[in-house]
């Protein structure tokens, strides 16, 4: 049902963004067979496998392809097997949550324990200032049903020379990013140090976290940026943009990957 | 620094919305005094108590602010005190989060789990659509300054008159919404029989969730719905409302709190 103009009218046609549990395990070794829920996340049905893979390199538990063994799937359920050789410090991951609430907890704790995971990014490619503003743009044009039913995050990953690589949807915008780097992880071509990241929502603390791990150089996001992701970008070496529509942007860390031409 | 036309140029006048992690803890008796970390969640500084309590209470650790004795803050942390005759049944509260895997896992155990903790919405108020239409040009009325990040979400409580009762904000959508609802907790004001919340994103879940919790019938969003909120506004009365803006909305759930009168 719908107001248009002033009358409320009955409408069937409303499409909604699928959302739907996801239950991401991990099968490994420890004398014997174990599994173990890494996490339960409300998903959009699709690129489930890239998704548990993509979110168990964020989560530091694998790092290449060759350290899987195969991936399970049932519905709304999949299992990342590990090869027998792989371990896996469940104490540390927990750490990386928790933090120990002695030392203090702030925002420098997050950027520290952040930064014990990640190694600063090398020079990486330098783009032009047009092709950065352009992005939203190519993702449109390539992807025309993306705002069918306004629902969904994107995560898109480009070339230095702007070219789209690919693109993946989810209700979550960690999802998103979780399915695109997992892909790329599954494919063997991590760490993408020569691409470029757009999303279409927001930069916070976790999403340029994910990025830097995959050692994305330059992060574009649709939205606005938060302090902590700010700090983050800052310190891990990334160049970070915000407000990437309307052919602007805003730099808010190493701007020296962005040339002026135009 | 920023594009503008063909030119970047540098400006220190970039301002972000500010995050930083917030540990949220409850202090409790089982025989002896306990502590226990409940979240630590990555929010906007300000209304720390308001958040804690209203996450405290969307998880079910408390209903009433009577079960409250104190909310002691440090920096960066903030501890829920509950009075020492009240239980808290941690099994079951873990059970919300991981459901159990072998009675399988989809969409309908988590509308099936949701059920269970909130009973269906009474008939409630009947609002008129320009009521509902308005919202968004009432809230910006009262809140000029909300755009100065463009990082932050919002979450306003109204009352079935239109009037603004209060507005929260934060980076993570569900803070501010827990925010709403902890401020309204902690004035002996659940549950919000008579209200109407708008919130600045998207309808998820675990938001519709949170509002069902809190009694609130009818659910107005800016942006889009999901599928499962769908679904579960539809099984716990409540009137959802997507996409208002503009002067329109959509309407997915219970029109019948809706009226044409414009």
């Amino acid at each position: 049902m719908r107001l248009e103009g002033s009358q409320l009218r009955a409408d069937g046609r409303d499409l909604v963004a699928v959302e739907e549990p996801l239950e991401i395990q991990i099968g490994y070794r420890d004398g014997v067979r174990r599994t173990r829920t890494l996490s339960i996340t409300l998903r959009t049905p699709g690129h489930d496998r890239e998704l548990a893979a993509g979110f168990a390199f964020a989560e530091g538990i694998v790092q290449t392809v060759a350290q899987i063994s195969t991936i399970l799937e049932r519905r709304n359920k999949v299992r990342v097997e590990l090869r027998s050789d792989v371990k896996v410090d469940w104490p540390a991951l927990e750490r990386h949550i928790v933090t120990n609430s002695s030392c203090g907890f702030c925002g420098k704790t997050c950027i520290d324990t952040a930064q014990q995971r990640v190694d600063p990014l090398a020079d990486g490619p330098v783009i032009a200032a047009a092709t950065l503003a352009r992005l939203p743009q190519t993702l449109n044009a390539a992807q025309p049903a993306f705002e069918l039913t306004g629902g969904l995050h994107a995560a898109a990953l480009f070339r230095a020379t702007g070219q789209l690589v690919s693109v993946y949807e989810d209700v979550g915008r960690h999802n998103a990013l979780d399915k695109l780097v997992g892909a790329e992880l599954l494919a063997g071509r991590l760490p993408l140090r020569e691409s470029i990241l757009l999303v279409s929502g927001r930069a916070g603390f976790e999403l340029v976290l994910k990025a830097l791990v995959a050692g994305i150089p330059i992060f574009a996001a649709i939205g606005a940026p938060t302090s902590l992701a700010v700090d983050l970008a800052r310190e891990g070496g990334m160049t970070l943009a915000g407000f990437v529509r309307g052919g602007r942007f805003n730099l808010y860390s190493c701007p020296n990957r962005v040339g002026g031409g135009l």
